[in-house]
């Protein structure tokens, strides 16, 4: 066991199970008359544990076959074998672009050299998605090789290496319920488990066994890549099955958010987040995708659509809330989103956006956007953070001075709101959509596993005139208030010079 | 004196002068072996003295009959007058959107009601826009009634009600040194300071006396809001002339950095943050700028746009390196910038965008953007941000346990960065220009100085399976715990079933 | 009477009351085997009598205090009085710009200074928009004032200028048939014709016989003008009523087609016949439209919204059809088009449309535009188009040699197709929507009239080596073939060198 | 001999050798006297001879080993072996679209079943692109294997099947210049022809005449597909070599004009000509332009740039000129053209272009486009469609009454203008860049080779009340003037009633 990012400090231990930290966490509590603000600071000292041992992971997609279940498990692969294969543009090579924890970084301090940035997957153990294996359900029994082929998103030079590896994969038969979804998908459906609910239950049950036996992998994540289903409020006959069902099911159940924030929404809680945090005051947002996949097709059925606009209905509502001085109470922007299936398109989705804002003295500023995606590269890579991150929450425990029990994180486990369009939270928690936000959550959640306080950005060490750290070259490039004379400015800079009575 | 945000807490006091906070900033050292990081924590205790008098602030502006001088001249007045004026899509009323701190929040922390949000402007005691009394310089000698006409950025119907304030208004006679602006401009030089370089520089501090005294205001600022000057790297024949000019300066100079980030520059520093964050591999940036004000005029010649080029091209440079995943070393993006003179959008700035990306396994994001910005209604919000963080930074010292002296910011003065495209650090400083780090800087050094700690964004009480808040709420509304069963799980999301052996 | 333009040809002559032309028409038919086409020319002699003297023009329309309604009269009434006023950008002055009879041109022939273009409105004698009176009737007692503030279209100051005249304008009261257009125009309807429905015709009658004798004009046209009604087949209630209305009607009813083309549907049938005659393959057209005027309200409302679909969705049929080589019979782009209701946006419509098409070897072309139309200053030209076209056509009879009696236009006046989106024509004629077809129809209709063949665009005459005009010239410019050497040739070309056996 | 289209005609005659029609050609001269216009009509009879025997056509292409030299070549081997090949979203197959002549349909007349269109190029007997030979010359001595793989145009899949046939050819060594052509294209130039001029002339025409022998081709066109030269007036070395050089040339050098009109510019003198057709003002074009293929590396160099830039500014000169009503003399729209080299695009060069116009009462229509266009695969076509008018108009002779021995099209050959950037015509001939005009010329010019007048567009035998075409069927479905009542009218249409006196 040995950890890329390691922390040299009495306030962490590295046991040979865990890595246990202790960590203050702060908070304030508001008190306001009028528009006057009595801020409280307060402290809790908790103490993480976060499990050392990286368990082998099992995954298991409901809709294998589908666009997502067959990209995310041929990435994988290709990245797993180090496949190259050429294209018009030139020989590529297999990578995990867009993932959070793979292919992004956080900055873990200062070196003689300048600011230090590791890899996200480094800050604490976890599992590498090259080690996942994958299996799953789907109503279509394609093989996935011929999935992948279906779903028109590799490059086909990297579907021939792919091939012989894909096609030895088959999803095993799926409960099907033609109410939950369109249907249009009617015809896929050849791979079906029969009988009553009950039993197709116990037959998935006994696939998660099998799998789980037959792969010797240590953990298994159950996780949906199917269409998205109508929208409901409660899933019948759950109840009365949930018995059999819980008895397989050792450590709860985390629930994460509806449908993978990847394309349009994620960069709308960007762009709203980034306006209203600017001072500009978005007052409509015209949203407009089109894309020709199944999901696409599945979603040209009303009920079906309903769902996905709801799903990305509110994305703006926390960030508009969070400004009383640009929004009245209950004022909203204008806010349309429109779905539509156009077959040509296939799995290259495209989002044209229009923000319109207010600026400064009755002005305007319109953005218009047009955004090609590709759909399930983009979410490929959010469905191995959403499984990776999961199973290293589980493995978390903490505790407070208060309440020295160790508990794990809550079941509806909002850490995944960066990942998802609609995010769930405990009930009383504030729903985060803006993007940053949701990404300092979670490097400040990992760094305080590692004692580390969140993120400040402030490098005050630089802000001084007699730093605290380099003093001495500091002086030496400060020339203004060594001799008292002006020495370079360069030009054309914004000089502000102050006098003072 | 009463401060809107007040901070209930045994590290903050209130003396009749003074806000005084204990703080403890924490750093982290770090050494690379290979690719495993040694992270050492370290923190410093700091004292910070914010001086609570607000004092009367007056802004001398360079180039005061131009777009920017008159746009935020006219916006003060009108503000301050609580003018409203009649346009087709209504009634319009007078605002200071697009100002950081005049329309932007923070959140305080939490109450009953949930987060609680207060305008950024309210965190500390600071000039109100309404306050500022402006004067300047021009080379025209138009006043600032025509010369508001001549910049064709506000409403006609709010020029007729702002005439008979803004002609009253009348620029002083200005340095005019040719061969620091284009040649194009000469047309509007008729309003000139005569005599030799020493007897210019004598006539501009005998202009700040007297508007002092006139005006009776406690502070002056002098802030360049003239034309983007040639690229130089000194300002030939100041030294010569710097001790009668230093004789006017009591406690040194601040230098923000290069001009204002309004507009295309700003949403870069967002756009790639965002890719970049997310994973996603930027390798084509192309910007495209087209303008027909007189800035616009003034880039036409060919030196003075070599400045804006140079002051756009590095905005992704910092983002780019802190992913060592992503790029190479010194690799980066195709990055190319263009700003053309189009007289007949006038003030009405379009920048036309293409970012191009490569994401996960060859594929492709691609998005266009067209963005329609009003140059000066974006500009002119900055340019108060800029004066009043200024004059704030002036009233606030700080010092360490191991160096009790009490010291003010660095003249180079990098929490301006926000607001400038090519932003000024001092020498070994990292630059940042992303734009939620820059304006997480802002706020943390603020909350500093009321001894709140950073934000955090973790909401760990609402993570938890036993909060340390709330907690009873928290209970019931936690079913699948609570009783063992699974109660309600909301249709179609993405349900994470976990196994362990 | 005296026309502008004038035909010096033994083919036309100009009585007092006629101008009148001698005119051969071409047409072709085709027989096809397989692949191989067998093409029989043929002519007809027609004889085409255009009545010289312009009549005095009312117009009434129904919907009048609409967007659109107040807008056309506000237009005329401002170039009538010549009204100028001012806007940030400077001083605007009232035209008819967007309108093809008054703002666009024709080709008449050559003159030694090169090619000589007329104004459109030219051609022939027609009625001048600034001689219009208008009437009308909208179910909102607005007067026509506060109906055009209430449109927010027209500059503030222009409004100004506008509303002694326009406040003095008060439409009729309407007949209100709910069912006919969307529920939420109900708040509107305070100015309406009670009684049963041949009460309401007999009013609508009487309303018609008043204007044309206190305003004095020879003609009255009536427009529709009002909201997108609901889809039907056929008006309830005409039958029983005709026999009273057609007592009001002379000479007989043109009917034009469906709504105004002005803006996204227009240029669409520009560039899919652009992309179509250049021999690339469209194979998507994604169109989104919104707008936020009262006609956006009504389309938010479900059976509204049908009809502009469907007017909407046939504009590229015959251009598709048009192509055998890129498209299978019956093959068809995918074609989705887009209308919903965003307030903010008022009159100022945006349509965003994503082409893609096939070109060369598999290789893809995708346009993606956002546009800015401002809906009602793009539609008023067009309904002053209409109504001087359509007045135009009644006073033209023609004849051939085999039907030697004088007949006017088909009731179904196809002409009309270049303005309007879902254009009609008689049964069995082709429907064109291509633009520039039906320009073309438009001026060679109106050339016949005067006598003058089909605009060609050969400049055969330039293309000769010795051509039959201005031969002298030509020789001396041609040194190729005037001396056998090549004295210039231009850098960088695509020379084309020729080899013969 | 049998041509697909076949005039059935007394003024159409078919010799064993010709196609030989009569023809009337119409023109017109102008008189103006204020506003005023006098249009004297005249008319020219012409004969026209199509010769019939179509050649065997050889193309020697200049750059051969270039992107347009290659995908040309790819593609006709392609179409010829009947090439099918894999992608990700399916079978391909080798098509000619992007062809005018090809790909693009005339209406030639109509049926009992509607309006007839068939093939552009199955008007005249022409050579089939599937029957050209190529070869070249290129400063690369790269096979075209290697070449088309470096040129990253076509699918790999595609390339891995044309390789065998692609790698055989290999670039005759060429003339290098290096004056002409950017200095960034020297590290290509490995495959000279050495020597002094003469002696490379010579070499040249040693490699025309070796290529016409061994391929046994009739005729050789060759066709400069070469990088963009450097802007000059005249070509040094031209004079002194010039005898030899024509000692091959037989009938004349056809020079064509400057710069493939494929994708941006194209679109322009569409969209303008549309704009100003409806009488809409455009104020300023701004045309951005990157790519990153090997002619955009050449054009990063200053002076090709150039060249490239007045290729393309004076596009729009001809359409603005040809109005009056909306333009001034000498008033032009703001237009600006902006080329860049960004290599990661690659060949899919990429347009972003903003059009502002003035649309009526001061309102103001703004569309911004994105246009991803494949430079090679869009110029390929349009290189074809060159070469096989040049070689068809060289077998076409015409003659007239006055002078009534046969001669050729002008040496400057302006039909070619609907495929060059910057068309050259003879001295004094209108410059016409509008797309359709361009296309009605190529289409009327060809149609009087065949007999046919122009086409009107007209259908006049739909616009009648009894027309002199199927006139049963047209009194049926004209209720209205039947029986004089109004029995159907359909709903929301924009009814135009008339009331005359």
């Amino acid at each position: 066991m040995h950890e890329k990012v390691r922390i040299n400090s009495a306030d962490v231990k590295y046991t040979e199970k865990h890595i246990e930290s202790r960590y203050c966490y702060h908070t304030a509590s508001v008190r306001r008359d009028g528009d006057t603000f009595t801020v409280t600071p307060s402290s809790t000292e908790f103490i993480f544990r976060t499990e050392r041992k990286v368990p082998r992971l099992g995954v298991m997609l409901v809709g294998w076959g589908g666009n997502n279940g067959t990209t995310v498990t041929a990435a994988v692969l290709a990245n797993k074998l180090g496949l190259t294969w050429k294209t018009k543009t030139g020989l590529k090579k297999a990578n995990y672009y867009g993932s959070l924890l793979e292919s992004s970084t956080v900055c873990l301090g200062s070196s003689p050299d300048g600011e230090v940035y590791a890899p996200f997957r480094d800050l604490l153990p976890m599992v590498h998605p090259n080690d996942i294996v994958f299996d799953g359900w789907d109503i279509s029994s394609l093989d996935l090789g011929r999935a992948m082929e279906r779903a028109q998103v590799l490059d086909w030079s990297l579907q021939e290496k792919l091939w012989p590896h894909m096609s030895q994969l088959k999803p095993r038969p799926s409960v099907y319920i033609p109410e939950f979804i369109a249907a249009n998908q009617e015809h896929r459906a050849d791979n079906l488990i029969r009988g009553s609910k009950a039993e197709q239950v116990a037959q998935i049950r006994r696939d998660i066994c099998d799998f789980r036996e037959k792969s010797g992998v240590d953990k298994v994540l159950v996780l949906w890549t199917a269409n998205t289903e109508r929208f409901c409020d409660v899933i019948p006959g759950v109840n009365d099955t949930a018995e059999n069902l819980l008895n397989s099911i050792q450590r709860g159940v985390f629930i994460g958010g509806d449908d993978f924030k990847s394309g349009q929404t994620k960069l709308k809680s960007v762009l709203v987040d980034f306006l209203v945090s600017t001072g500009i005051k978005p007052t409509s947002i015209v949203s407009y995708n089109h894309l020709g996949n199944n999901d696409g097709l599945n979603l040209s059925a009303l009920q079906q659509f309903r769902s996905k606009e709801i799903s990305k209905s509110n994305v703006v509502d926390d960030i508009v809330q969070s400004n009383p001085v640009l929004y009245r109470p209950r004022e909203k922007p204008d806010h349309c989103v429109v779905i539509k299936y156009v077959p040509y398109v296939g799995d290259s989705k495209r989002a044209m956006d229009e923000y319109t804002s207010e600026i400064m003295m009755g002005g305007t500023n319109t953005m218009a956007l047009h955004n090609t995606c590709e759909d399930s590269l983009l979410a490929s890579p959010i469905i191995l953070d959403l499984v990776i991150l999961t199973e290293l929450c589980q493995r978390i425990t903490f505790c407070t001075q208060d309440d020295p029990v160790f508990q794990g994180f809550h079941s509806v486990l909002s850490l995944l709101s960066f990942l998802c369009k609609a995010p769930l939270v405990p009930q009383g928690a504030p729903v985060v959509n803006a993007f940053f936000r949701q990404r300092a959550c979670i490097e400040n959640v990992m760094r305080a596993c590692l004692g580390l306080p969140p993120q400040n950005h402030m490098q005050l060490e630089h802000k001084m005139t007699r730093s605290f750290m380099h003093s001495e070259e500091n002086h030496i490039h400060n020339p203004i208030l060594m001799n008292g004379k002006i020495e370079h400015i360069k030009g054309y800079q914004n000089i502000l010079t102050s006098h003072q009575n």
